[in-house]
């Protein structure tokens, strides 16, 4: 019976301790992956405690990535681990014809898939259009897609790049070939010299949390991308994820 | 009157086009750093809408970082914009006697200050074990201190180092001396290769949020480094930033 494993003279407080025997369950695979935990109800019952206090074991496990809230339909195990993206390596490999998401996925074993949002002409954003040095609202090739992993989206990116670069190409067209629109930059002579990302980590908007299906409570990680080449800024991308769903990755060399 | 700038015939929803109004005036300082913003009812009595629109007009300000919501007391102008982190340049001063958080805070000429939480010894936790290639709970000198810049807790890092490096150096007092921990290792003759970053945003714990002050809705980044040095992992350090007060910056060369 499970309230016998709960101490009540233990300087660890019952909800970790709870937190800590469902913690053990998941670890042991006793609820796997995509299982449902118990119910609130049946927390306090087993382990006669009150509804606050089996809300926040829950919620320990919520914040530490474990679980998932379903809004009413309860608290479920998450079904994988987080995507490792992996900075130094995803770029490189474009000369094998491989996109950058596609070498995070066969990194990490996931299987994937692209839901194309749109490709075409449209007005660059403020903050956009100053990375890139163009003017506010002129006219840029936007794609916008979304990525999911196990059928489950997890990534929102869009992505702004120059007319003169990409105005009929195929970097205009969904399907932009082998190694992705970086390969075909590099087709038009452009030499690569750096990636600068910055990151932020904020709740979602309403529009973020539908497009990525996003459960309760859960934060979204920002990541804006420019891409140097060739002395100028040739595309801005600007990335929302799912932040339980990825680890990023950075390994910088010591100088 | 405000109402008369609400276009009910736009196809911008109108608890954008309220979000729009307040953003221009927190723009325009007519709502200064650390003012009030209006409150719901009045929002709901100047544009004639419901408490629900009035209280997605704020909440699109709050995602965007420009305003916190205070529980009880209302919303807020942030009183800074976020630091910027500069992952390239922040380690490289220590020659210069600066630690990195200093060289941050510099870039972004802010007022800041260290509380020092816990220097000593302690048991490693298993992650950091994992990383520093130790038995879980070895005992390592721990480093826990809080980060403020102005005034205002931003940061919470916690770092791990193996003894046969930290005890009885400087490493282990709560003053490690001009450029840090980093320019005590290499007085001892370690040659730092590289530090590898993990980033991963979530929500709080009740700790992290009370230790870092956090208002509700906030969103932590959790940054875990390992410094590599002569070959060895040399540090592990755990870092809890509020979300909203830092942009994390990373330039990565192509190859």
């Amino acid at each position: 019976m499970p309230s016998s494993r709960i101490d009540p003279a233990s300087d660890r407080s019952v909800y970790r301790q709870i937190a800590d025997i469902l913690r053990g369950k998941i670890e042991s695979r006793e609820l796997p992956p995509g299982g449902q935990l118990p119910s609130e109800s049946s927390i306090v019952a087993d382990y006669e405690v009150s509804r606050v206090t089996a809300r926040r074991a829950l919620s320990v496990l919520v914040t530490e990535g474990l679980v998932t809230a379903e809004h009413g339909r309860g608290w479920f195990v998450r079904r994988q681990p987080p995507v490792r993206r992996l900075s130094s390596d995803r770029f490189a490999r474009r000369k094998e014809g491989k996109a950058a998401f596609t070498v995070d996925m066969e990194a990490n074993k996931r299987a994937f898939a692209v839901d194309v949002l749109y490709i075409g002409r449209g007005a660059v954003p403020a903050g956009a259009a100053e990375k890139l040095g163009l003017d506010a609202d002129a006219e840029v090739i936007i794609r916008r897609r979304r990525y999911l992993a196990e059928g489950q989206p997890i990534e929102y990116a869009t992505s702004y790049i120059p007319l003169d670069i990409a105005d009929g190409t195929p970097i205009a067209e969904p399907n932009s070939g082998p190694g992705g629109i970086y390969a075909r930059m590099e087709d038009q002579g452009f030499v690569f010299e750096r990636y600068d990302e910055e990151i932020t980590a904020r709740m979602p908007s309403e529009e973020e949390a539908r497009i990525l299906t996003l459960p309760v409570a859960t934060p979204v990680l920002h990541l804006v991308r420019t891409a140097v080449a060739s002395g100028r800024p040739v595309e801005v991308c600007d990335t929302v994820m799912d932040a339980a769903a990825f680890v990023l990755f950075y390994s910088l060399p010591a100088r």
